[in-house]
């Protein structure tokens, strides 16, 4: 994987750098864009972090988290260049009525549009913080222990730390390399996996009761009872989508999340040969082939028995 | 990390090997014993593979799994050389009243006795399977997919695919190279981690619903009437202790595990800075600076708070 010429260009022609990532960002996101600017200060340059939502906690390890703005009301925009990493349409960054110098695209999300002066595109890609570490290369930028810990954990999110069909072995390369540089592996993996509030962790053990089989489809499910409950936010349930694939006979998980009454998020996982992409296409929603979301209304049962209905045709 | 040259001519100059890892085997033990067995047999070598517990379910994904013997009656051991892995004495393989021609040593556990004509024990090596692929390298092997697949598991699992404070660059470097033999580290995952019994996942729910908080102190137990209630074994319990660090107060983790009425056998997990293994010992029990283990004997909550008491001491 290389970062094509016209990019380096940009960058090395650029003076003035806003990197931005998507809202509701993730330590892919967040390590992606805290890295690639510290390696363009450290050339001197002038660089804004910008995240319209700014460093959620579960990000706050991240060093250099606080360097990330939320506001770009200080800039001259029209002065600087956009790089825009992970996604790729200035609207998933809250940037859609900003006017700037010129812009670049750097991601692994297939592209929505044709936004963007300059676009580095691998959908194959595990995570942006990947396409960072060869372009930072290609720079003969130095990667500090900071830098590596920021890229480290993006590539870790982005895979499940290597568990996800995503992971290749330039990832695990990428991500030995990285360590020899600073990263710290055990450590990240703590902060990434092991910062639950303990509230967070009371809602998991409630949903998990909520678990429905229905032959190779489980459905867990929490509503706004069960936040109230226990005192925590849709934001808490993070990676809950995911845990019905630990059961062997689960080919489908289906995760309803109650966002008001009458109306529900789904986040559908699945494992390697079924296909819930086209299932949430078929609801208005998106995603890739074993990971999807969309909404749907209803109350619980009618509404999961037409999910049910709709996956009945992928398995 | 590099095998000794007297392990290389144990090798080169013998002609039988039994290859044998302790019991109660994960796939560290089996992955390493089946991966040199395998390269041993493709230079032509007469190779046993041996686990007295033969291979469990969750370990049945292994490719060569199937040659995995649990008996020597058939041998004639006294012509062979005994190639011990992931252990280091014979009594941790049920091999204590067996007579070998001469025996090796291969291992990353501190040494318990002087067993073995020839030792490579390497303490920090965060898997045996990691030992046997640079014995591998050293010995020109090549390493097909199936070898490759054996080793990376082997080295996913012991360091809970990179998550664990053992992993080093090297380990990331060394699963890299199997990746790119072959080994695929997604499936491999999945293998792992997505393998799970109904009735184990139901344990699992039942077992988070007894999690207590005592300060920096979290403690769930699992009965012998939820075993019952849920179908299960005390087998199914594996990995439950670690689940309570997921939350970012809890210090150390006790998981009570109710082997006959009135005995609890104790499993103590701890993040970075907290050693645990000195309460074992007080115990009468062992384990790691992390990870440890014991027995006690009393009712529930008098078994608890014993256990809290002496915890205190470190925390």
């Amino acid at each position: 994987m290389r970062a094509p010429e016209d990019l380096l260009k940009v960058i090395e022609e650029g003076d003035k750098f806003v990197v931005a990532s998507h809202m509701s960002p993730e330590a892919d996101a967040l390590g992606s864009v805290i890295a690639l600017g510290m390696a363009l200060r450290a050339m001197g340059k002038t660089v804004v972090i910008f995240n319209r939502d700014m460093v959620p906690n579960y990000c706050a390890f991240l060093p250099g988290a606080e360097r990330v703005t939320g506001t770009l009301s200080a800039v001259n925009t029209e002065e600087f260049t956009l790089l825009l990493l992970d996604c790729n349409t200035p609207e998933r960054a809250a940037l859609e009525d900003v006017r700037f110098r010129d812009s670049a695209v750097i991601d692994h999300h297939m592209t929505e549009t044709g936004f963007g002066d300059v676009k580095w595109v691998e959908p194959k890609a595990p995570a942006t913080g990947l396409m960072v570490f060869r372009l930072l290369e290609q720079m003969g930028a130095d990667i500090t222990p900071d830098i590596a810990t920021n890229l480290y954990a993006a590539i870790a999110v982005d895979t499940g730390t290597f568990r996800h069909l995503n992971t290749t072995a330039e990832s695990l390369s990428v991500a030995a390399e990285l360590a020899e540089a600073g990263a710290e592996p055990g450590p990240i993996a703590s902060d990434i996996y092991e910062s639950w509030s303990l509230r967070r962790f009371n809602l998991l053990c409630v949903t998990l009761g909520s678990l429905e089989i229905h032959g190779p489809v489980a459905v867990i499910s929490v509503t706004l009872r069960m936040l109230k409950q226990t005192g925590t936010t849709l934001e808490d349930t993070e990676e809950f989508a995911n845990l019905p694939c630990m059961i062997k006979d689960v080919k489908v998980s289906a995760f309803l999340k109650e966002v008001r009454k009458g109306y529900w998020r789904v986040s559908l996982r699945s494992k390697e040969k079924y296909n819930v992409a086209s299932i949430a296409g078929g609801f208005g929603g998106g995603g890739h082939r074993n990971a999807s979301g969309f909404s749907i209304k209803g109350e619980y049962p009618g509404a999961r028995d037409t999910l049910l209905k709709a996956l009945g045709k992928v398995l």
